[in-house]
């Protein structure tokens, strides 16, 4: 792509006019909303008036006045149609990983005689880490993690499977599961699907209803803005509801919370899925990110996402300088989340240089140098920059400042 | 108190200085800061700064400029003092429900030869229903929630007990339950405590380690003025930490979460008892209401707390068009918390009249009046305030109207 069609690109960009609505630092790039979205201008508002008028002004009255007791189902239901659900599936709770155990008992109460669960090894971490704790809580008798590899996982489906666990976009690579052949499969031997969604929601088209998909979870602060440590949130299909109760039983769960009795009675429906009282703060940013997608058409997201991680690749193969780098995520757009990770011996120390020059991208081990694409507010002109400047800092070896050398930061 | 004697209080009042730095809402007595604490103006600053400049521009690099990833233990260690903790014991994480699974299965796996958790029927409710819960999930030969009256606790310790789960401040009636003589009963039946200090912490002196009380609990957005829903905190005494491994073993709790390794290893100390991301914007504010204490003596707020609620009660007990309304609350202000409770068959009625005009407080059912005393912003005044105005609408049945009469709503 040469400057003119750079330009046509950028020009005919249906989604252009949104990068003016967040905050982004000036002559910076950033690559970094697979990990944390950007501060819309209007969730900046709003936690003013949240913080001031509701929490400062109008104090406990705001659980009413404000409708705060609803937020959980509220911004849940703004979330619903971006994952293909239909009314009263969807609830904003806890972290992802709290949300996780909820579902993984839920899954085995509702086939006790199955005790597997089938996972990859490739997947995030924190739902290996999430099942490993149930199965030294439950025991094996109750509950097993079997981890394959990923690229095996369809053959690993059998009939004694209780639940498959999957990642829908790998958060290294950026492949993309199927979840149509993944859920046709587990449902033939029986088995149920439990989907991460937190490196699609906001970048991909899911359809969880359409596709008959058990459970899922996602991430309220990668590719939907709401803010660091964001309210996560969870999915459990109609069919599954009111079948079994959820472990973590507080009382925002319960059937009447503000009776105060000493009996659990679970809420019927998805919001059970509750637990103890929701940090307001934080859902009233999601609450606000997530209006801005009532203009959106996520086709549009998901063809501005391959197009640009499509010019980022293309760059990159026809740079002889970024020969050493070898491209990680799938080169078949249709199975490519919305990143580009590369891997290189040096890849650390090549991301802390690209961030001091303006380009904030990630690393994530092992050697994996990770470039997140948010098309509500990513330029063919970022991807561009973004490529330039690599090709410099690897041909130059800009990277090999000592400055550039510590690995005991988090990001 | 004549009206020169309520003078002299407030201007002796040590702590006088401190209700400035809150935002109160004009002409109203706020007493429900049991339930949600009022603002500090230093933390609507902080967030500002938190959300614009933290978020807003140094995005993901502030996990590391800006230390958020270091925010629990940093937050913990300033609630630690208040609640007679030595360091390394006390984390902020989650809520006050996710936070007591965690520490009901580390006490069941402690002691897996002892499965009774005794609680009381009157402790908050979602301490039972966590437990229950728990229950459902192990089983009965694992874990056996006992629930007895509150007043024949001590009796019913006995060397089946693995835990006993107390409130230290009962929630309705603000009556404070001896710490000293139950852990000293606990132990010596070789059974463990888990407190939750929702109710105590920040308006009673507590000393965790000196009591050798093992567990503990508490809130974020009562008395310590962290925010609606802020992140809750929990204890595990030294001696405890490092034997078992909490059961939701999230990424945050990982020795090393950014080596993204597939096998769930704790990290050494409290600092295992994360699970998921943690909500930045929520833990700020509580951070930031915390900076309040290091110029605050607890004993100070104590006494002044008991010259308000003991202020309250006289004013009731002498005012005979009260007489109909039953004092819960102990007229021994050594066993009564920050909070003066009454009860009245129309209670409901009179607390939203007292509400409609101008003095803040809740209602619990059943038919308990609930008035929580923050001695940092309360004055005596506020007092005498609150209770001439419901001897008004007492007297001329005020309450009466229908207006007033809508049982749905959730405070």
């Amino acid at each position: 792509m040469n400057q003119d069609d750079l330009l046509l690109a950028d020009t005919n960009d249906v989604l252009s006019t949104l990068r003016d609505l967040f905050y982004l630092p000036p002559n910076t790039v950033y690559l970094d909303g697979n990990s944390l979205g950007p501060l819309l201008k209007r969730v900046e508002s709003r936690l003013q008036k949240t913080i001031r008028e509701e929490w400062g002004q109008d104090l406990i009255a705001s659980w009413n006045s404000h409708n705060w007791i609803d937020l959980p189902v509220k911004v849940a239901e703004k979330i619903a149609p971006l994952v293909g659900a239909a009314k009263g599936q969807v609830i904003c709770a806890d972290s992802v990983s709290v949300n996780l155990f909820k579902l993984l008992v839920t899954a085995l109460q509702l086939n006790p005689k199955r005790t597997r669960v089938l996972s990859v090894e490739e997947t995030f971490p924190t739902d290996l880490y999430m099942a490993q704790g149930l199965q030294k809580l439950l025991g094996e008798a109750r509950c097993t993690l079997s981890r394959v590899k990923e690229a095996s996982l369809i053959e690993e489906i059998n009939d004694e499977t209780n639940l498959i666990m999957i990642s829908h976009v790998n958060f290294r690579s950026g492949y993309v599961n199927d979840l149509k052949v993944i859920t046709e499969t587990a449902h033939r031997h029986g088995a149920m699907v439990l989907v991460d969604l937190s490196h699609s929601a906001g970048v991909i088209p899911i359809e969880l209803d359409a596709l008959g998909v058990d459970f899922a979870v996602g991430c309220g602060y990668k590719f939907l803005n709401g803010g660091p440590g964001a309210p996560a949130f969870l999915y459990v299909n109609q069919r599954h509801q009111n079948k079994v109760e959820q472990p973590l039983s507080g009382w925002m769960g319960h059937r009447s919370p503000f009776d105060f009795s000493a009996d659990y009675i679970p809420r019927p429906g998805i919001a059970q899925y509750q637990s103890g009282t929701p940090g307001i703060i934080g859902l009233s940013a999601l609450d606000e990110a997530m209006t801005l997608w009532a203009d959106i058409d996520i086709q549009d997201v998901r063809r501005k996402s391959s197009a640009l991680t499509s010019l980022f690749i293309d760059k990159v193969q026809n740079a002889a300088e970024l020969s050493d780098l070898e491209i990680v995520s799938p080169l078949d757009v249709e199975t490519r989340g919305s990143q580009v990770s590369l891997s290189h011996p040096d890849g650390y120390e090549i991301v802390q240089a690209m961030i001091a020059s303006g380009v904030i991208c990630d690393y994530r081990e092992p050697e994996v140098l990770r470039f997140g694409i948010a098309p509500l507010y990513n330029s063919f002109e970022d991807i561009i920059r973004a490529v330039d400047l690599m090709k410099d800092i690897v041909k130059n070896k800009r990277y090999r400042d000592p400055a550039f050398g510590d690995r005991n930061d988090v990001t």
